[in-house]
């Protein structure tokens, strides 16, 4: 129920990357029961490869704590973190990772690598996937406006 | 030839990483021969889980051409990318990737996953693992005075 809440949250972040013509997907940082960081998608606005919503929310998360050690942090994403985000959430130790769509391209999670699960890496978050189908009928938008 | 020596550059900038006691990692991107970005290891002086001096290399190259698209760069890293900075280097379309050292605890080139060959993935930079033992040796003395 809380999940579904901040999932939402990130998809209010998800909906300003949309009004700037970026790709449509937004996260959010939860530590105890608030959120610590928010950010939207900015790669084309930014002309940054990284400026994925997961990682400016990460550096923006660490930031506001002053440690590279997210513990006891979820990340909630609208969408299944690419190989590069699922790499920063090892990076920075999050607990719990909370998504909605796949991303059949390039997904680190489920889609191509299941680099959260993986019994080789040192750390192993938590991973809930949850139905939030204006995450992808927001892509889906996108992509038939981009068309 | 060439590649050795850019990669003695990233050399460099790991041994600066070395002096501030970072994880002496360094990077150099290169377009028609010349170095356009330099950075070393920065995860505990920033704070920041994704400052890896790939990723900052990869960034200030970004912000170089005033573009996310790294065609005809090459990336120089004394060591294996981890997971999160492979990714970044498919999210960048870096031509060539060129390293040193393996990372058998989160490498995403050799070690862990082979995220630069995999057929799945749409975009398939050349990789060159060249011998640098100065490389090697600057990292075991790091976690030599660590220990």
């Amino acid at each position: 129920m809380e999940d579904l809440l901040f999932l939402r949250e990130a998809l209010k972040e998800a909906e300003k990357a949309f009004s700037y013509g970026e790709v449509p997907i937004g996260a959010v940082v939860v530590k105890d029961g608030q959120v610590i960081s928010r950010a939207f998608n900015r790669k084309e606005f930014l002309q940054d490869p990284t400026a994925h919503a997961e990682i400016l929310a990460i550096r923006e998360a660490s930031r506001k704590l002053n440690s590279w050690r997210l513990e006891g942090c979820t990340l909630y994403s609208t969408v299944e973190p690419c190989v590069m985000c699922a790499g920063a959430i090892i990076q920075s130790r999050v607990d719990r990772v909370v998504y909605s769509v796949p991303d059949p391209k390039f997904g680190g999670v489920e889609s191509i690598f299941k680099i959260l699960s993986d019994k080789r890496v040192n750390h192993r978050p938590e991973v809930l996937k949850l139905e939030l189908p204006e995450a992808l009928k927001l892509l889906k938008e996108f992509f038939k406006l981009l068309r």
